[in-house]
């Protein structure tokens, strides 16, 4: 009974110290995006799976967790389910990205909203994927999203908003990697490549960090054919040597650089991210200390149409809050002092003692702690430093009040 | 395509000022769980189903949302399921409460706590109950639990805290009901109820409230005679008329009594408390402004056992924040003051102007919203009062520095 007590595989438990700084370093993000006037809001972790699985998702829906129906519901889906398919016996899913679920919260709730609607979310996604090292089957993301605002104004918002939300978490080195859709389907115009070709093309350019400028070359060659191959492989090399930043990009990075300086932006034309819905804009946020993005988005203004019924303007970006603090050092928490009121025994006037004692110690800025006397107060002690605490004392039979309370650091 | 477009049934959205609100007191009350020395830990929403319905949750587990198993393993349940039994398709269920959880958690990660480990826990947990008026089917839990203590000097230091926390959120007048395990054991006993009866006869002395002194009786009498029902109606007029605390309570009263006052804990001998798990004290808050208990608890010194195979003693306390959240008023909400830049347009000058502003404005203490002006600025201004926002300033073309910015309120 006491063997493999975990939990789920590719779920996580967090010890205390883990916990706040989880905490802290989400509330400064937070709090930095409602400085900037976004306003938070929250959703559900459940979707109806139908809507989930609409196609607005992208790979994402693959790996969404089914919940079941239940009760009767349920029953009449087995009885009905004679050829073994499973999606009729869901009803549910838990939502794999925080983006499906508020273009749906806008469609239910755009008449409470204000025009220009400005949300931060920030919690837990959960996705089916194969374990592995840094991927989590349930993980925070931290979103922000404009829903409302055609202008670049929107895009210049997220961007300055979230350099200036991972400045407040240490991360001054992060950079931004900007593309836009229009130029990246113009481009495959240019390489001869055909409208139907343009979803594979996009994945294999997709992979230039993994199979590089000659992988990109010879499998779009494959698919393609020589001269697509050739027009790819020169566009690839000019790419390298010299870069300038397109028309349609440069109001998004003139105003960036006016607050954040150079170099904080850079223009990738094969910057593609996945997600099949993205119209304009799109982002990845790297950082030096990070092997992968921690973080990215772009501008979708087709799909809170598909809810609606008509097209409304949206961008949105998300900070992959696992990979984000995986960077964060443990300095940035803060941890009030804390003090171990140890009881000499829990007589009713000893503990009486002790409560009396706790307001004045709060007023003083401890966290204040009750614990029984052990056998051995040091190990007590000790074990109480790890978790942060910093003083102690004691409270017996004696009358003790402030004045008479001895207050040690644990440890001297 | 735009009709219907909610939450899952029996779920929530929360608009900005909702959520605003249901983060600073649930703010509150961890803060002030903190200051009592509670550490605040996390596991994942989901469990493994198995330990999930092993009999720990009571009821509950019945309304656990069911996860089904996912590719090959999902394809070889349903061929194995011929008999339509769907309990073997699902793997993962949804935390019902943070007890069963927690315990989980002890088990896994003990040899990394304080001996003594005195958690906080907040965040959602999923009932499919039929919806009804004040009961959702997602909805937040915040617990403090104390694993590894013993004493009395537990269920005090959890009952002062959360009375404490309580009057953070402005719940001065919470009081909280209080009865033992074992005082209920002997009243059985007294009553002439066979142990194998004691279940039972527990479920219906629990139902007091609503079918009251005589209607208890009458069931008590009908499940195991007049004599037992003879009993039970003097047991209950004498207890109607005079209540002394008994022995086994004495030192929580005191203690409370000592910090609080007298008449925030009430000695209910038919206080029963659902869940099987508990074995001595067990407590419900109430408030006057509630029909419902808002939280309630007790001791469960079996429970983590039944995971590591050694008997560790536990109590617990949660608060119901959805009932909790209804009594709170919205004075308690405190906003950053927040400002509308508005921008005369989204000329690279202007957008550079603006952000220029904004860490000046950040200093003065507002949150400073990015709009374009639109063609009615009162509009816009009014929206943005509703939600919160108090003053604006435009930013045209022409130079502009905190000097030389006007900063209005809105509305005059």
């Amino acid at each position: 009974m006491a063997k493999d007590v975990h939990p789920p595989r590719g779920m996580r438990d967090f010890l205390p110290l883990e916990q706040l700084k989880r905490d802290q370093v989400l509330g400064r993000i937070r709090s930095t995006y409602r400085s900037h006037g976004f306003q938070e809001i929250e959703t559900p972790a459940l979707e109806e799976l139908e809507r989930l699985t609409s196609g607005q998702g992208g790979d994402n829906e693959k790996l969404a967790f089914r919940v079941m129906k239940r009760g009767e519901e349920l029953e009449r889906a087995i009885e009905a389910n004679s050829d073994g398919n499973a999606d009729t016996l869901a009803d549910l899913g838990l939502r794999f990205d925080l983006t499906v679920p508020l273009t749906r919260y806008y469609a239910t709730n755009r008449s409470k909203l204000p025009k220009v609607f400005k949300a931060i979310q920030s919690g837990p996604v959960w996705r089916a994927e194969r374990p592995q090292k840094g991927r989590y089957r349930q993980f925070i993301q931290c979103d922000i999203d404009i829903i409302g605002e055609s202008s670049v104004l929107a895009e210049i918002d997220l961007l300055t908003s979230s350099l200036h939300a991972l400045e407040e978490i240490g991360l001054n080195d992060a950079t931004i990697r900007v593309n836009h859709r229009v130029l990246l389907s113009n481009l495959l115009d240019d390489l001869g490549i055909p409208d139907e070709g343009k979803p594979s093309a996009m994945i294999i350019i997709d992979k230039l960090d993994k199979i590089f400028a000659e992988g990109v070359a010879k499998e779009l060659g494959e698919k393609f054919g020589a001269k697509v191959a050739a027009s790819a492989a020169s566009w690839l090399a000019l790419m390298e040597s010299k870069l300038e930043i397109p028309v349609e990009l440069q109001d998004l990075f003139r105003a960036v650089e006016s607050k954040f300086g150079k170099g904080r932006l850079r223009f990738d034309p094969t910057l593609v991210r996945g997600m099949g819905y993205y119209t304009g804009t799109i982002f990845e946020i790297e950082h030096p200390g990070s092997g992968t993005s921690i973080g990215g988005g772009g501008r979708y203004d087709g799909m809170v149409g598909r809810w609606i019924g008509e097209d409304v303007p949206a961008v949105g970006i998300s900070i992959g809050f696992e990979r984000a603090i995986e960077l964060v050092g443990d300095s940035l928490t803060q941890q009030v002092p804390g003090l171990v009121l140890v009881l000499e025994n829990d007589s009713p006037e000893v503990i009486a003692a002790a409560l009396k004692l706790q307001p004045a110690l709060f007023e003083h800025g401890y966290a204040v702690r009750l614990e029984l006397r052990p056998k051995k107060l040091n190990i007590l002690l000790d074990s109480l430093a790890e978790q942060g605490f910093t003083h102690f004392a004691s409270v017996g039979e004696e009358a003790v009040n402030m004045d008479s309370l001895v207050i040690k650091p644990i440890g001297n």
